[in-house]
């Protein structure tokens, strides 16, 4: 319900009862629940010459943080449940080279941010987490995944949650890359969508049926390992002639290594490209047919209504993009070969977004499930395939269910408090997507613009 | 509300409202149009020790049928709505040759089959119709799919409404497939499936969250058509090098040419290979490689929980799957590499038992739409990614909405009556999934057996 208030911006009880599906006395029900709880505030208005109380969203009824982890950075955003960020940070933090460094920094820059906006973890309702690895469904990283290896003996949202004192939610980064697109940029108004995350590795987020999938085992989309060459180099995923080992960071840098020794990011690439260099502009070109021949057969397996290019690569814009539509029907059957192929228009901060929807959507999913009685409990309709299986990392209860505010280690929670307090808050919501009907987001402090728009 | 009961063989009135999560009153108002309606048939009955009115689908509800057009063959089958198969029969045709011919002999095995079990045409609530060529999502044949010409200028769900006087709902053959399997196969339980056709081409359907995903356009799943060699042979499709010019089977049939001259067709060469022809079970295994890396890959970027591997190829078994389970870790990343790969259960039989699956599910969701007072009109939990795109065609409604018994072209409805008499049914029955939790239907006269089983 929190997310039919917050798309259309201010509604009716009446109309609420309309959209949700709910009947008049629960919604009545609900909101006064969610205005107790400071999440909702009711005001008097006229709606069809009649008078009305009307309900908005509270923009102090909590907080969100979103977390990406890159391999080379780590991006911090925390915003209100409207989605208003109010702080955001990035800061360079070689991500994999130890999971527990990773995550302190990642908890003092939260700390740091809600200084900055004078509030406490107490206001943080839920945290959305991003990490360049496939997630299994029980949202601990997978730990037979060869790339991140000191990150795979910790399940980072369940460590994270007892060092922030809040729920954590992971995904993995080109998942919450689709949801950012999906709700704030490239993807809006769209159903079926493939984002192509194009940084240091290669991933894809699905949305089919405007929910992310993320397959049985949680890493649906693994673009950056399908084959391309069965006898090309060994890539880190144990196999061969992955797409990553043409188009990854390390694939590209190599590639300049001799011709242009001071070039030593994807970001000094395409800042070379952009400026006209033959030798980079060749490089980004050639990544591109190679991303475009793997977003043909993507189109001919999935079939999306449009392709969103995320990542620092899309940063170069059309010197990426054309290259890669060139190659659509090259390989896509005809059917979907003018499948379009759009630039994201979150730019790098795609993912961060993504996190703080996933920290959203699972904020209101549990409150769903505690105002569970209005929601038919056997309702097909309510599986839903997406993130919803994303991992659920509540400091506040252990796996048996108990309640406690220290893990089976003993290792405190933070703050102090086994219950960042957002069980006393309710809420309802099911499913309706602001992407497709509701108003733009604030997406925060001005003068942070997209690093890429659309041609 | 049907299926619910389907699944369940048998409810009481309460039980219907707790699955269903409709009210009693609108379950009891339901029960008694379905009853009125000789959909459903209601006895007393004893639940938890009390008396109770227990409800059963009636096996004299309805007719639907079932038709699948392979390369070289119509299949049809005419079943209740309880999947009771009452008559089925398969011809040889070569249905590219000319499509108004195919339809015309599909016509007539209707017809036959339904003399055959002492019935007409009024019985009959709606036909599932699967052919193997993407269907857009209204339906039609997409006009510039370039495999099957004859098929490209006409909608021959629309065409076979009007020849047989009931709705007809067409849809991609390997969609057909995955819903048989789905429903009745290997796929049952399993809510994420990869279902691959290997006959003369290749296709898959893809199922996500227990319904056929189809994709944006409708063709998802175009596996036949992935890129394995840029540089190979010419396909049917236009493109170069794809799956269908290394396992298709005139590509098969081809390689054994000279060494044996007499195996003309797929399954010749299968029977060869299950006798222990050394060519032909090399063919064969290749061909499982082959499929293999395209599993692996698939696997990789949509994560199915199961791959259920259908068509003529797959009667060879093991000689076929083995090597291909082999692919898998070749081509996988670790997360997804060990995904069960199995044969489908109900052979030759899985696309026109999808097609009986499709039929039933769109003369529910009729209901559910001409019942739309019980269902909240935007309840977003009742948007399916599945076939319920799938093309609808009934005689009785030109695309204008208007009631007419004859098309813009004069063509007469054939039995003169516009209407089957559908309307006159009521049902109710949202997305409840037999697959997972009903009983085993019965499949038919006792004799036909799958033509491979699980190893």
């Amino acid at each position: 319900m929190l997310a039919a208030v917050r798309a259309h911006g201010v509604l009716s009880q009446a109309e609420i009862a309309r959209i949700t599906g709910l009947s008049p006395a629960s919604v009545s029900n609900i909101v006064h629940q969610l205005a107790d709880a400071d999440a909702v505030e009711l005001s008097p208005g006229i709606r069809g010459g009649r008078r009305a109380q009307e309900v908005r969203v509270r923009s102090d009824g909590g907080l969100v943080v979103g977390l990406d982890f890159g391999h080379r950075h780590i991006r911090v955003a925390v915003s209100d449940l409207r989605f208003v960020v109010r702080a955001e940070r990035r800061v360079e933090c070689d991500v994999g080279a130890s999971a527990l460094s990773a995550l302190a920094v990642a908890e003092r820059l939260v700390g740091e941010l809600l200084d900055e906006i004078g509030t406490t973890r107490c206001g943080v309702r839920a945290v959305g987490l991003g990490l360049p690895a496939p997630m299994g469904p029980d949202g601990g990283t997978l730990a037979a995944w060869p790339i991140l290896p000191s990150w795979a003996t910790i399940d980072p949202a369940r460590h994270l949650a007892k060092r922030l004192g809040a729920p954590v939610y992971a995904d993995n980064d080109a998942n919450l890359g689709a949801r950012g697109e999906l709700y704030f940029g490239a993807g809006r108004g769209v159903s079926d969508l493939a984002y192509i995350k194009a940084a240091t590795g290669l991933g894809a987020g699905l949305v089919v049926a405007g929910n992310v999938y993320r397959g049985f085992a949680g890493s649906a989309g693994e673009i950056g390992h399908l084959t391309i060459d069965e006898m090309g180099p060994v890539c880190s995923c144990g196999n061969r002639g992955c797409l990553e080992t043409m188009v990854g960071a390390p694939y590209l840098l190599e590639l300049i290594r001799h011709s242009h020794p001071d070039v030593r990011t994807v970001e000094q690439l395409v800042t070379c490209a952009l400026a006209g260099d033959g030798g980079c502009r060749r490089v980004v070109a050639d990544a591109g047919r190679h991303i475009g021949f793997v977003a043909a057969n993507l189109c001919n397996v999935v079939n999306p209504e449009r392709v969103v290019v995320g990542g620092d690569l899309a940063a170069a814009g059309d010197l990426l993009l054309e290259p890669l539509r060139s190659a659509m029907p090259r390989y896509a059957v005809v059917t979907v070969a003018s499948t379009p192929v759009v630039a994201a228009l979150t730019g790098e901060r795609a993912e961060v977004l993504g996190a703080l929807v996933l920290a959203v959507e699972q904020f209101q999913r549990r409150h769903d499930q505690a105002e569970g009685a209005d929601v038919p409990a056997d309702d097909p309709g309510r599986e839903v395939p997406s993130g919803d299986d994303a991992g659920v990392n509540d400091p506040g209860r252990d796996p048996a269910g108990r309640d406690s505010a220290r893990d089976s280690a003993g290792e405190a929670v933070r703050d102090g408090s086994g219950d960042p307090g957002f069980r006393t808050e309710a809420g309802l919501a099911n499913g309706h997507h602001p992407a497709v009907s509701g108003p733009a987001p604030d997406l925060g402090p001005a003068g942070r613009s997209p690093v890429s728009g659309p041609a």
